[in-house]
């Protein structure tokens, strides 16, 4: 899917919601559970109910993995079937994965020609050749975390870094420290000249809202994709006010606050009230960005 | 497993060898790509020709994802032979994931109880919580990157970071910043006082053996992993010079050198040569330790 592609999409649905699919037999409803593909016939479910409200889907992978080759079959069938029936979402696998290049190509080769999803998260740690082979496929997206929603994000994504300069003053030249950013912005900014706004995103949690501002300094044309609304504590109108740019530039994510909306029978209904609501709130947002 | 259990197999086979299990269809001998199970066909014959060998194995995640769900069923048998067959050995699961808690808890499940994986590996970026499940498992290991054996580690984790120390003089506490370390560095010093050395190891790649010694200053007595010799580059000798402690501290990773050796079908004979002759290097480096 290319960057206009997904504009587009947003305008005509008046959202930038991305479902999470945290998907685990433990915790979708008892009468799904001896089904033969409990994780499939939920997802199938939430999907149908939540597509008018959404424009991407992000299942994590390690739901799935943790339910072992069955878990990952399913995770197959989920991507499978959004790819048929709903040709426009944006899929996206949330792998966080981070390898050397010849492993990285493994990884992109798996989840964009294996499964056909549109866009992996990344971890940064290991540097350009891990993210590289994910960015050689023409309309898929790298996406790759720069800060984080939880607690130990501070841990060191917020550790101030020394950045190096080479002056050079006639025939003498020489490299110089400085002291100028936290580790995250150093990430976005050299990530942002490996690829560009066309098939990188950077993953920023909503737990955050006010460092937003400032990284949209560093990047104001990349779409940021945000969790941490809903069971993390962010809300909507706090990242849109910081967030938004004029292509939207946001895909806010929310996984348990949706697709665990209700544990019953009618769980599907109640996810689609959970992401209208929230679609509600963006169709404001993007019109008031209009204005 | 634990500390003094992988020290003592380490003593009665001489050998600190990891063989990694970096297994592809396209890579194999072609009289096992027909078969079923071609990935742990293949696994099956490496490890019983190499097992005299070697202390641990070390598949890649990455490589069993590829082919989708049948590959990661083969990944799952290969862990339940090694378990079955070799019930000393210590099995890594090479999946550098990372993420927030209750997923992170997702992870560790999978690898830990799923699986009966001994240990895996972990991208630090996300900090603490990402971690701590890991931790959580009596005699299970979490393997964390550190300095990694790619170009691109240059990117981010050597990068020169601040650290903040609180000073207290009489009634008085001040926080300053101290510029002092790589990001490496940094993470090491966290997150040993996350667990201890009979549950952390770190992840230091061989081709960067002289940074082995300075990392041995800041963990004189955790294992280091340490992949990167043969294909990469590095060597034994070199590793074990600056990386070898008083219990050996040492796990040397080789993986398409050993199981690549030969594609024909002496594939497991000729892996068996190649990991003899790193074990015999590995039992007199042990030797002259001991003088």
């Amino acid at each position: 899917m290319t960057y206009n592609q997904l504009y587009e999409q947003i305008i005509s649905k008046k959202s930038f919601l991305c479902v999470g699919l945290d998907t685990s037999t433990d915790l979708i409803p008892e009468h799904l559970r001896d089904t033969q593909y409990p994780l499939f016939e939920f997802n199938k479910a939430i999907i149908d109910a939540t597509v008018q409200y959404a424009v991407a889907y992000k299942p994590n992978t390690a739901f799935y993995e943790a339910e072992g080759s069955h878990g990952w079959k399913q995770l197959e069938m989920t991507v499978a079937y959004l790819r048929s029936q709903y040709p426009d979402i944006l899929i996206i696998a949330d792998a966080k994965r981070g390898d050397i290049g010849n492993t990285a190509a493994r990884y992109a080769s798996t989840f964009f020609k294996s499964m056909a999803c549109d866009a992996v998260t990344l971890a940064p740690y290991m540097g350009e050749d891990s993210v590289r082979p994910f960015l050689e496929y023409p309309d898929k997206w790298a996406i790759i975390l720069a800060l984080t929603s939880n607690e130990s994000a501070e841990d060191f994504e917020t550790t101030m870094c020394l950045s190096s300069e080479n002056l050079v003053e006639g025939d003498v030249s020489m490299s110089i420290n400085i002291i100028d950013q936290p580790l995250y912005k150093k990430i976005i900014g050299r990530a942002k000249k490996w690829g560009s706004k066309e098939n990188t995103m950077f993953v920023v949690g909503a737990t955050r809202p006010e460092m937003i501002a400032d990284i949209r300094k560093t990047c104001p044309d990349h779409f940021l994709l945000v969790p941490g609304v809903g069971a993390q504590g962010g809300t909507v109108e706090e990242v849109a006010k910081y967030g938004l740019n004029d292509h939207c530039g946001l895909l806010i994510n929310s996984s348990r606050s949706i697709i665990y909306a209700d544990h019953g029978k009618n769980f599907a209904q109640a996810a689609a009230t959970v992401a209208g609501t929230l679609a509600a709130t963006m169709s404001k947002l993007l019109d008031n960005t209009k204005k």
